[in-house]
């Protein structure tokens, strides 16, 4: 099997995100990292690349460099993994995408929903694979859940309760010049979502990814605590499912003690299920009128989907970056695919999905300028 | 010290919360119950009494024969138990007030508001205790926590996340004879709210004692997922408290894998706070940039208010009778300082915390048949 | 039903464990305390028994005198609870007995074996109820792993892991003047025993209880970590029990950070179980190749036995008291069949446990002193 | 920075250490995978070196010949990692160290103490790197708890408690052909300890990593609780170490319920640390008096070494892989020192830490043997 050979636009050292990808795309081997533009700052991308072994004459200051010679090189990359900052997503994928490459892209999709509806038609057109990573989703005890719904062991959905909750935008951090929270908290370059595009599209990605189910319309409470903010760091939403179904969904930034609370409760007619990021290898299952039980990743209780995306046996926790990984690898499945010409069905958020995300930021944001008033998803 | 003689009115043998009331009476020696009018079946009324040791003379079958006979007796009951049905509450107690007797009452307080309200003019003007039963209230963690909140330890509350979760009546139970599901599912008893009445008003009060912090206004999205019940049984409920802080409640009795999930989270700008009703023993303390502590009854850590509270040391749980008899006890102070004509301090849940109960179910109601609008809880 | 007429010796104001026999035994009003010797002070046991609405008259300054008037008055008490220091036990218990008075007895029974072993023989000759207070027994789930294991659920059981460790003893507050921890350091009260005698008992009390299976023999390590104390306080023992099975044991008052961690699991060949003291309405039951189920008290799993001890539903949690007042209810029924002179199953500890109890104490300090040997505890 | 060109022995495809290993050295990028034996089997050698994307010309079919050619190649291997079963460990190490090539081995060293002390002698006549892979001491929380026990924040260590309970072999299973099972209760190949090789090793290194003690002395009861199995499956043991503080460890493989449970609680006289394997991200801490505290990967609390350690932020929760990964990182850097011609401080595991490892198999062997008795683990 040949590896996919891998760009990189943004991810230069000291990124959080960009690491994670590049330690992602290693774990299974199927990537080799090749090229990037690691940095709109020249010397940065220049040494961030060195520090990768990338060859300097495909470290680029420019993605739009980038993306055309990459695109006319014989041995060009297959893909392109999009790390920048929220607002230059739409931009660099588009590039890309002209190139006839490959993307991988990091959520939220785009800064805004224009943008995100016209990139969404020329991935389309380009028939090129496209794949944003709501991480969260490649977790095995998020497919087992996704797997017993889907297989009616819940029966009827009435309840999702979902909460993503972290603290460290507590204070004015941007201030001060954390970086993070410098563009995460300023429009320009966020959009109009703070915490909720941040942090919400995870959850909210997540609970149509497990449920199978649709949201409908939502309703949003949003605040922005610390004082000087602008973008929302506190969110409390209704949302209603096509089904019938009544959700809650919290989003914090600002809620102390709680590091990274991504955490959903799925409650049908026959059964519950309960499922915490920060205990990844577990996912809690009540029968109505029967014991809970701890169901483990690849262990006693665990079905197919699971233990396709376990590495370890049960017992050993395993972490985000496998996770992580576990998108690399089907997305690398998706590009192998497309290279022979063959059809398969795939896990992968789509850009569909990340289209979903972005229109949620916005009704989110309207619901709540209108006094939290009904807004429907579905247009 | 002489213990107070106690009537109760409801409870008759097979009853849960009556007898919670007994041994909650019992535990700290300071009452002694002598008359009731335990059902409105005159042939178990009977039964029940003499299995507790109730002198036939004053075994009543009718609740108002037994405040107008206790009332004139010279050595009458010092203070009536009200354990029936929701709507029996409010006559119920009008009948003792005016034969002069304290009142301790189950919540909610009434099964309307107009009773609530009337009621609550006539026990001020009579000068009387009555006591409403909000037992986890009674807990020596949630005392903690408000002993935490009160000495500025959490800074400014910025958010306040409520659940209380059951699942007894995930199916239609009402309809096979369930005698607490059919009382509580049906209007004619239980009044307006299902769940919002039985376990929301809790969740509600928990919050207000905990963090002196009155609710400004809230918003409802309420549920009879359970075909043919009329009363709600799954609320997703927002809430406005007056500094600005805001609440997310969640309330249901359908939520299979839940028993008794009552749960408070506090967030302030300097740290945060969890309780669990399920693990009562200890508050998880999270000051911003600090690690999570755990706070024990009577342990490191708890302060006055809490060992005061406190029967036993910490590691050894107590539970939902002890944080009960808390409030027994507290009334037993109360009724005593009335004896006495004397003023003391108190935690107990007074007519006010009960009418605003009221307050708050008629307003839940009423929003979600707006469509999930804002309604004040100030009037 | 007649209630039972109660004495107490020992338990005078500010003893932590008369008040808490005290508590048990109101909570089922099963009995009325109506005589005490509560203190060998004279003027505190009068104000003891005042607190407690003793009849003056039957306040005592000794313990002798108590057993003597109150077995030839008419109308004397039926039994008597003992919550001395643990020399003391002995001498007070023969007193009553001979008297033809009901026992309850704290553990452990006595300070050495040889009037452990004479009690018995005593208690036997008298055909009176003898009732020692291993609370833990009294546990709802301990209940119910009892009974799981005796419905051959676990299979042959294979393994024992016991632990009780506290931390309150970690620095020489006996040295300070504490009381509790005075005389429980001081071998002429506590006898051989330190933490072995006043935790480790219960520990294995509680696994043979809920086994059903006799400890063989055992070895032991101990240790005094805090200088100037000659008892121990903390203990490392292995376990062999009749049927192959086999046990460690850790036991230890100097481990900062447990309050009262009672702990115990259980496996046999087809499935395992899991109890702990400070979150006892929940059982772990883990059938071998199956999810690890949660048993909850009254809840689902949940056997007959558990639901006989339970005073309240699933989810509202109970707690040290309740354990302790299902021993009183108990004895409170073998007390009743004496009387009417029949013969009933009971659960109620003997005097034959009290008696192992200190056998195991004397054993452990024996392999001890032998430089960690087997010793057996069969006779 | 040149890659360290790696090469394995054992791990074909299906293996499972093997592959934990592949990944481990591939998440952070420093190995580059050339060479392998990855098979006594020719074909399935051949099989899975073309998998691994191997140049056939490096997939060798004896260990012995690889080591040789590898050896005198230009651009040969510059290490080696030891994957196969525990009885070839020492054979293939001594052929590589003889070769030049510095050895990553699994644990534990070897199948019989000769062969370890024998290897220890020629490993430091060597001068090569030698690694074994305890990985758990490359969690972030375990070295966390190494630098507050190292920084006096327990003060002296009094109590440390070990467990590592799995169940896989609750049953006869290497009967049935499950082939990790079959030699790893197999004495030829895996010598004489069965779960205290393949476990209890790892559990003994541990406490000596965390705590900086060495052990003096053990005492242990070894069992083989399935019927037809030689080696042991449960083990209870005591352990004394050098500065007078005890310690028990039990070890088994049969306990129902367990997956990989591994626990350590330390208390010294001013605190006490608790760290478990399951939920490695935390590590819970409880100074004498105050609240427990838990301090979190990369996050409050968590001091430089732990956080050298981190790959991602706090709340992320990390797992057995990237563990794993900080042991072939540091080893990584002892690979470039001894290149440089540098000394560093390392935390890699030894050949003497691989030694103590066997020492502690054939010491507890030989104290079961003789009716549990002490056993000097310093000769």
């Amino acid at each position: 099997m040949n590896k996919i050979k891998l760009g990189m636009v943004g991810g230069g050292t000291g990124a959080f995100i960009g690491e994670v990808h590049r330690m992602a795309s290693r774990l299974d081997d199927r990537y080799e990292l090749v090229a990037g533009a690691l940095s709109s700052d020249a010397d940065r991308a220049a040494e961030s690349a060195a520090e990768l072994s990338i060859d300097e004459k495909r470290s680029y200051s420019s993605y739009q460099e980038m993306a055309k010679k990459e695109g006319k090189l014989k041995n060009g990359i297959d893909a392109v993994a999009i790390v920048t900052p929220n607002h230059l997503h739409a931009a660099v994928a588009k590039e890309f995408l002209q190139a006839g490459i490959h993307v991988i892209c990091d959520k939220p999709l785009t800064s805004n929903l224009q943008d995100a509806e016209e990139l969404t038609k020329l991935v389309k057109d380009s028939g090129l694979v496209f794949a944003v990573t709501y991480n969260y989703s490649g977790y095995p005890m998020v497919r087992q859940a996704k797997e017993m719904i889907a297989g009616g062991e819940l029966g009827n959905i009435r309840i999702i309760q979902l909460e993503y909750s972290q603290d460290w935008l507590a204070t004015n951090i941007e201030r001060d010049g954390q970086k993070q929270a410098a563009w995460r908290t300023d429009p320009s370059q966020a959009g109009a979502g703070g915490a909720i595009g941040d942090i919400g599209t995870h959850a909210f990605h997540l609970a149509e990814f497990i449920t199978g189910l649709e949201a409908n319309s939502l309703l949003a409470d949003l605040d922005s605590f610390v004082t000087g903010r602008s973008l929302d760091d506190n969110a409390n939403i209704l949302l209603h499912y096509k089904n019938g179904a009544k959700g809650m969904l919290w989003v914090s930034q600002v809620a102390s003690g709680n590091e990274n609370g991504l955490k959903i409760r799925v409650y049908g007619d026959k059964a519950g299920l309960e499922w915490s990021q920060e205990d990844p290898n577990y996912l809690s299952f009540t029968p109505l009128g029967e014991p809970r039980r701890q169901i483990t990743r690849s262990g006693s209780g665990a079905g197919p989907m699971a233990t396709a995306a376990s590495r370890i046996p049960g017992g050993h926790p395993e972490g985000f970056i496998e996770g992580f990984a576990n998108i690399y690898r089907e997305t690398a499945d998706l590009i192998d695919a497309h290279r022979d010409k063959r059809v398969i069905e795939s896990l992968v958020p789509t850009i569909e999905d990340g289209l979903r995300g972005i229109r949620f930021i916005e009704k989110a944001v309207a619901s709540n300028q209108a006094g939290s008033i009904w807004q429907s998803l579905n247009h």
